[in-house]
């Protein structure tokens, strides 16, 4: 695959640096270069600054993106996205209802997994901003749709829902109504009283689970191996449902 | 998409069943039903048995099959294979190299995402344990091979490449050798001396992080809400690394 | 201080032994003792075997007696104990109200500590229990109520006031009542619903706090170092409040 | 009990606040107090700012206390030092032996629990701040002494060892010789270097566990009850042993 004008790539070396690919120069502490030479040329190229460093131009992968979007509050952490997909089997085969689509974050992990994306959102400047993620992740299999899904669902035949809204139990019966038999619903709840009320109107699912989880980061070598002293205490729990 | 003879088809309704498709009677409390019928048919198919309890043919997905495989001892958690997969930004475009290949649990969720996996793996008895779950699993995209990555991969240019060994630090520089770039060095440990061992032989990789995935199971409603007595403490620390 | 006939004593060697001194032999994997000898030697002294295996006799501590006592379902756990003890700053000139009693497994802990425990249990077969837990125990300054503190509680001047029931919310102004101006009222919660009701009345209390105690063992050693596979994943909620 | 001149007392009201008693005017939002007023009279009176507002004189509490003190780094947390005093059956008969002191934290919760405490401290400016932030909290029952534990410990028949030091492995024997039988050694390690070292040195002790106590705080209430987002991830690993 050839890299050409406009692409994202990410170049690493000593640090990594995530850069769209048009004619201009590109200074680093390592040096400056010139981006306008990786047009036409193979990903995985050696490039070197002025001051003979070399770095390897790739293609970017989902975590770099990430790191450079536009966020808005309550961004869905990797840790929880990686078991939204471990828990529904999430492949590439896959088309997947989401709603809202905040900053895109979770639509640009499931967009690089399944076949299609549909996301729902029903305030425009979070569509906006979204929006504007996606084009700089060169992501195009999503379809992002301004609109509030406790008013209904369109899409059928959808593997996976995933509903991330304020009061989800009023979109639970229409995402049901998405689905295949069989598809996965996941709810992403912040608060126990949402968890509580979902579970009320869970008619028509089956193996309905809620999970927490929990990320603990370690320090480790130079004989202090620790979980280090800060952590995030919680995000959200997960709760994952069959449609019968 | 039409169900063919051999085909894996979860039956879905008061309860599901993994079935493959072939000329028989499937009995089950609810009833029994002829599977031949389901031949030709589109997958979402409704079937009655003779008791008139109605079930959809779908397509298995990732944890269905999953529940169907033989399992040789620690297989690797749905918590922890999704957070393998949200770190590394796992895609559908992705080449992972993968060892030991165990009962090949996390293989088969690898293979649904990425577009091919090399699995290796040493002993041959586990190989062939594996190889039967592929199959029945219908996975196509996965080329297991029989060998010690102590001394070597073959393949190069692997975006991620996934360790579950007794002593990793003695594959990790080959593993390095196999990565593109940029690529993800994932490393599974049960224990925190292997985790020491392994940040000692990091030369060449960067953003090094090591993380323990921590899973809280909630019984919900019927005002108990409450996480459940009993969990799982432990399975393995995750070590992440990007080869520079 | 010297051991009387009918103390309880810690027989301290290769295992540990907890026995109630009186004239009879004591038989063990280690050889036998006479337990009459102890009589009237000081606390400490070694005793041997017919074996010559060499024991030492100690005064019982907490977690010896503990573990010897009938348990009723739900005792509260040492992990929780003690952080009733450490948020309380609970010392040897504190007066404490407990409800209920349960099998006075916590009554025993606080026992230790404290001046004088009042502890009120409103089902007589549960009193019973722990009635003959105390005195197995040797415990003098616990004076064991029956009634339902839901009615009321006599006492006045508590430093603290810990209640285990089902409905702690309609002891709690009983449990003000009882306690000192800046005493501590310790909830312990099995449940989310309850911790929110019970903050709904928590009128004339400061400094609530609701927090969770979860321990982790770990297997250390022969470079198998690891939290523990099988782990209590939950027990309580703990909610501490002042009395203004 | 009546207050004293030089009383520490917790006035009780809309806020705490925690005074020496003294002849001088002391402000509050809520008005100002004679303080001299209170000499004489008994714990628990009632006492009016000049705008009115009422606050009750009271004995001051372990935790009021410890929120006072000079703090030096790491000092050891209410969730740790709770669960060394139930783990180890913590009563007002023991005898306890402590190293380091550090800034005297633990070395208060303790005093408030048995008869008698030695602390031991290196630094002589840790023990300087130990010692004004004893005095400050009107504890008597403490000995602090100036020394190295790693070089011997001198008292006998200790109930109680707690070592908190950079390399408790070489204290480990002499806390063995200080404790009586069944004496229970506690070690706080922050890091799994130092306790997989300690274990190697535990000749004499039985029943051996090392644990981490993780405190999740919740918010409650409001329908928006979960844990609390930021959380302390780590503070030590505790290892209890009992001297055979």
């Amino acid at each position: 695959m050839k890299i050409k004008k406009g692409s994202r790539v990410l170049l690493v070396g000593n640090k990594n640096y995530l850069v769209t690919v048009e004619k201009r120069q590109f200074s680093t502490e390592y040096g400056n270069f010139d981006l306008g030479e990786l047009v036409g040329k193979s990903y995985g190229i050696g490039i070197s600054t002025h001051m003979g460093k070399k770095f390897h131009a790739i293609g970017a992968r989902t975590p770099d993106l990430l790191r450079k979007i536009k966020r808005m509050p309550q961004v869905i952490m990797k840790k929880d996205a990686g078991v939204i997909a471990s828990y529904t089997g999430l492949n590439k085969e896959d088309f997947v209802v989401e709603a809202g689509t905040g900053s895109g974050a979770l639509t640009i992990f499931l967009a690089g997994i399944v076949k299609k994306v549909v996301s729902y959102e029903k305030r425009e400047e979070f569509q906006k901003v979204a929006k504007g993620n996606l084009e700089k992740c060169g992501i195009r299999n999503v379809r992002l749709k301004l609109g509030d899904v406790e008013e209904g669902i369109k899409e059928k035949d959808a593997d996976v829902v995933v509903l991330d809204l304020g009061a989800p139990e009023r979109a639970i019966p229409h995402a049901r109504k998405a689905l295949k038999p069989g598809g996965f619903l996941v709810v992403y709840s912040p608060v126990v009283e949402q968890v509580t009320r979902i579970r009320d109107v869970m008619e028509g699912f089956a193996d309905i689970e809620t999970v927490e989880i929990i990320k603990r980061e370690w320090d480790v070598g130079n004989n202090k191996t620790r979980p280090r002293t800060r952590m995030l205490g919680h995000t959200a729990f997960l709760t994952f449902a069959r449609k019968t």
